[in-house]
């Protein structure tokens, strides 16, 4: 299963700017622009989909993938395909119906940079994308690795997955009154969710067994909640210019957050314990280890 | 190729009656409702999904794959797929940005029934399902199978496929003098996509050859054609409650359509020449190519 030697670990750092450059240069060669009345469309995703963002998602894929020996191209694919779910889902979320928020990634956003119709087709169309490119036979040799990256990603999407837990967001700005349940619940189905896929991912690219996909699922559950509570500080006393968008939203809807419900103090130390506990998981794999295990440390600290 | 014995016919009537029944009964099982905050999400896909429309993408599937004697229920969860993006694409674009519809089907719109960020997920979230559906072991025995029907129908909704022709069309509006090539290329996006994906999805499940796959193809052009002219005529003589939605929105925007260029009676008779047209491709499939050919008549005379 482990059939190469570990890639030489670059800083962190570096990786973040190799992997947002591999994803930058993937979503320019997918998406070419149109000379006819689509073009606007294809504009709006690149304007959304290229040049922004931490790339988290396909960070994690490219962890589990060294983790496991796949190749980085193998893992590069799948990481664009769950970017491409992450930034729809960025689009359709900032919408006036939903967050109707201005600012995304320090410009403004899509819904203001074209219009509202535009952005809904851009989301859409990039959700449309992301099984493309998961499903085409360049992503994978084997037709079976393909079927279950694209149905676990589309589970981890749906209903079942990030719209559901965006559905619970909505309902719990209605009745706010969440039990810690409901709140890590739907956490875990809005964000957990396509974490979780993006650790998964390299386990299916390496048909890996039951306990390394188990010791990444534990990994991933750790590293989802220290992301949350990262965001919820983030929305708390974040920088409005740093984080590159709006803040201070969820007191402002009296949403209850990690913050609200622990005080900013203990939700800090509480992200960093989960990022200790998400690191150790790993222990085992050695330094094939190092790109997930300084990740979960980055996600626990971000400030943006 | 051709395994068995063609099923024995019978009317489209009937056919359409029990393709309904079918499709509405595996909405059913893949969208059980959940006892939490996701309840709204999957009572509007429900809403949306369940007991309307002709099902004209899933018997297209279902006539392609009795051509070459592929089984009832593979086809059948192919074009529950493919309705699953056809309702999406639906709800999306009955939303305030986009066509700003209340009826549909004669039921008010999903974001009147419920509201607009609850329309906007399922919308969504439906997207997601189709690929779920697609890609899950059941759908087909063979991954590679499965993985090709993903890819064509990924490609098929997306920015080369539906959502680029509702770009188009959005764009038409603002700039309403297209050329013929120009109108019929935005057609073959916005409505031919999905209907080329049904035809050819019977030959993926059936591995079909390239013959095979160019006479559906070019059934399919003609079968896209005479749909969109009849949906043209309805906008342009419907009748409101007979169609189920809102009528005569073309003229009042001054759009091009193949009514206005070419006068309602050459129109029709346009339609009915292109369906006879795409029956005769498949002649020679005798028998088992009935299902395709009633439908090619039922397509260009519908008034609704």
């Amino acid at each position: 299963m482990l059939a190469r030697a570990p890639l030489p670990v670059l800083t962190l750092d570096s990786e973040m700017r190799a992997t947002g450059a591999a994803i930058d240069a993937l979503f320019d060669a997918w998406l070419p622009l149109p000379d006819d009345g689509r073009r606007p469309l294809v504009e709006a995703m690149r304007y959304a989909a290229i040049g922004g963002g931490k790339r988290l998602r396909p960070l994690l894929v490219l962890g589990s993938a060294r983790l496991l020996g796949v190749s980085d191209s193998y893992a590069l694919r799948a990481g664009l395909a769950v970017e491409c779910v992450h930034v729809h889902s960025l689009i359709h979320d900032d919408l006036p119906c939903m967050d109707d928020d201005d600012l995304r990634r320090g410009r403004p956003t899509v819904h203001r940079a074209f219009d509202e119709a535009t952005a809904l087709l851009a989301g859409d169309a990039l959700h449309a994308l992301a099984f493309e490119v998961l499903a085409s036979p360049d992503t994978h040799p084997n037709g079976e690795t393909r079927a279950e990256l694209a149905a676990g990603l589309a589970r981890a999407a749906g209903a079942r997955g990030m719209a559901g837990g965006q559905m619970m967001d909505l309902a719990a700005e209605r009745e706010p009154l969440l039990g810690e349940a409901q709140l890590a619940q739907l956490q875990r189905l809005k964000t957990g969710a396509l974490i979780s896929w993006s650790l998964q991912a390299g386990a299916i690219l390496a048909h890996a067994g039951a306990e390394i996909r188990t010791r990444l699922g534990c990994y991933g559950d750790c590293l989802g909640l220290a992301f949350q509570i990262a965001d919820d500080l983030i929305d708390h006393e974040g920088d409005e210019r740093r984080a590159g968008k709006r803040v201070g939203k969820d007191a402002a809807r009296g949403k209850q957050t990690f913050v609200t419900r622990l005080g900013p103090e203990s939700a800090r130390a509480h992200a960093e314990e989960l990022a200790a506990r998400a690191a150790a998981y790993l222990d085992p794999f050695g330094s094939r280890a190092a790109l997930l295990q300084e990740l979960a440390g980055f996600v626990a600290q971000r400030d943006r």
